[in-house]
């Protein structure tokens, strides 16, 4: 048997300000993704004051989910307002670097979905304009950081459940077909990115923040077009090869093959394996048992415990995040990891061998 | 819901030849796969005629699970007795080799454990020694021959179940004290052959018989000695990426890391994608759930079915195996499977990134 206090369940995350003390808009809205980010915020205790995008459509898809927000006339109403803390943002990737140089350079902070960005010249940009305003460029890696179980694998990592962590195999397949009408810059590598970057950025941040790397390498990586000729610029499989400075390796792979009978839109799952034993986690379903997501296994020399976490730990990242901003601190995340983790898929994108050539 | 009749299970396999139809001998027991292997054999139908080792010590223990074996005065005994069919042997791995040319040179075919040989110029000399003896050097690849749910997965893709097969990844874990006292020759590179070579070379079986590739190519591969110290030639960790010639991907991790409360040797996974769905193997047990074996969860784009398969399959593979020595077919594996097989993992071993070096 695990040692019961080993597995205790943290305080699950709640408020960390009263209402009205962290004013944050919604700008650019192209990924679905800006709806958990909003939840995400309010249920810490943030005021959502603003949304604003071009497009007036998901402006007002937007407002059937916060029928109460404000609508900006434009981004400058909201730049200039001083009472904004934070400007929060799903926009298309490629765009998401300058949202948030202009964002910073009001004096806000800034908090993009992943992929933040999408090339190494935005990121020199994005390193400079952080250096030169002071201010935070976060990242919604919503893998980790909106997953429950994806926390407390982190949590029984630190309290050293499993020794030291030496391997991280992620899978990141995704359903394409998921009743979500996806515009035209999905499948153009200018504006997504490439796969690696798109999804496979999540799964760099996960590698580092299990392994506890603040530095890692691309060892190799492959994209591939397998089986979506309409759409030629796009990947429909990707894989990556990690090593960790202290010596830890990974591996993951990432694809938009998850087939229509799965309910959820991912099979998502993450294999961390340490010197003392071993964490697995089923993130959105226990496939063939039953679609509740935050599912995790734990194997230790003691013993193997199967958990089911899903709302029980909340989502402390939110939180941390409001109070990094309000404090300039870095308690969910630094700034740099947000940066490498991002560089990574760059790199890895860029430099991937791509199958496609050698499929007939 | 999934197809009844896609998801049929074949009939179990049974005897293929009568009593005394195919009489075989057990030389070379260092390793405990001979028992495995001996009672596939007798299963189809084989029938046991001598043992023989070295160490007495290791008939000793054999007769204890085969009472009634006629124990040879020596390996000469076995190999110039004319109704001899096969010879089966899981000898120390770095003797595989020249036993198994001496098997064929007398005109009997040869049944090695995994790894079959663990250098390239061993490999040159069992090729040549099957070209000019025409007789067959076989392969125990346990991990799907010896698997009814790794059978199973192999008739699903070929009856089309989850599509073009794009990308396979193995998890290999092992425990390392698991009541089995090992000899020195497990600790050395020279006599076991490295893990990729020792445990790796199931893997890349898998790889190769999953996506139909007859050729693949090691496009990376890493070995680590994380924890164990105290064997300063041993690996307790490995991965290596493959590329079938088909375009089809594979990523694989070993390692000798399964905690102790893991009742099985370890849990041992396969996830196979296709275009059309996918096909997770839990092989040995359903971690966290119940520690039975031959577990598989298959998703398509009908439905998800989660199946256990133990007892059900049978291990055809021996069967076939006597038959293709009794009529010269290849139903069972082609001999250049078996060798590519081999030929990949001694390539992986050979080229691998040694983690060892940045481990602090």
């Amino acid at each position: 048997m695990i040692n019961k206090d080993l597995l205790a369940l943290p305080e699950k995350a709640g408020k960390v300000v009263k209402d009205g003390e962290f004013p944050f808009a919604a700008v650019g809205l192209s990924h679905g993704h800006i709806y958990g980010m909003c939840a995400g915020l309010i249920s810490a205790g943030a005021t959502l004051r603003y949304v604003y995008d071009d497009d007036p459509s998901l402006v007002a898809a937007f407002l059937e989910r916060y029928p109460d927000t404000p609508v900006a006339k434009s981004l400058d109403e909201i730049l200039s307002d001083k009472s904004i803390k934070l400007v929060a943002s799903a926009d298309i990737p490629s765009k998401r670097c300058s949202l948030g140089i202009k964002v910073m350079e009001a004096g806000k902070d800034y908090f993009a979905d992943k992929a933040p960005l999408v090339t190494l010249e935005q990121l020199d940009m994005a390193r400079n304009a952080v250096r030169r305003t002071g201010k935070k460029y976060a990242v919604y890696y919503g893998e980790r950081l909106g997953s429950e179980c994806g926390i407390f694998a982190g949590t029984l990592i630190e309290r050293g459940a499993i020794g030291r962590v030496i391997n991280v195999i992620g899978m990141g397949p995704h359903k394409l077909a998921n009743g979500e009408k996806r515009g035209e810059w999905f499948y153009k590598r200018e504006t997504q990115g490439g796969i690696l970057i798109d999804i496979g950025s999540h799964q760099i941040e996960q590698f580092l923040h299990y392994t506890g790397n603040n530095r890692a390498t691309v060892t190799s990586s492959r994209i591939g077009n397998y089986n979506h000729k309409e759409f030629p610029e796009f990947d429909d499989f990707g894989d990556c090869n990690l090593l960790g400075a202290n010596g830890a390796t990974g591996y993951f792979r990432v694809d938009w093959f998850t087939p229509l009978g799965v309910k959820p839109f991912g099979d998502g799952r993450t294999v961390i394996v340490g010197t003392d034993g071993y964490i697995e986690l089923r993130k959105y379903t226990d496939i063939g048992v039953e679609d509740i997501g935050n599912n995790m296994v734990i194997a230790t020399n003691d013993g193997v415990e199967k958990l089911n976490v899903n709302g029980k730990i909340g989502l402390p990242y939110f939180g941390q995040l409001i109070l990094d901003c309000l404090e300039g601190t870095e308690r969910a995340m630094t700034q740099e990891h947000a940066f490498h983790s991002a560089e990574l898929s760059i790199i890895a994108q860029n430099a991937a061998f791509d199958c496609k050539r050698m499929i007939r």
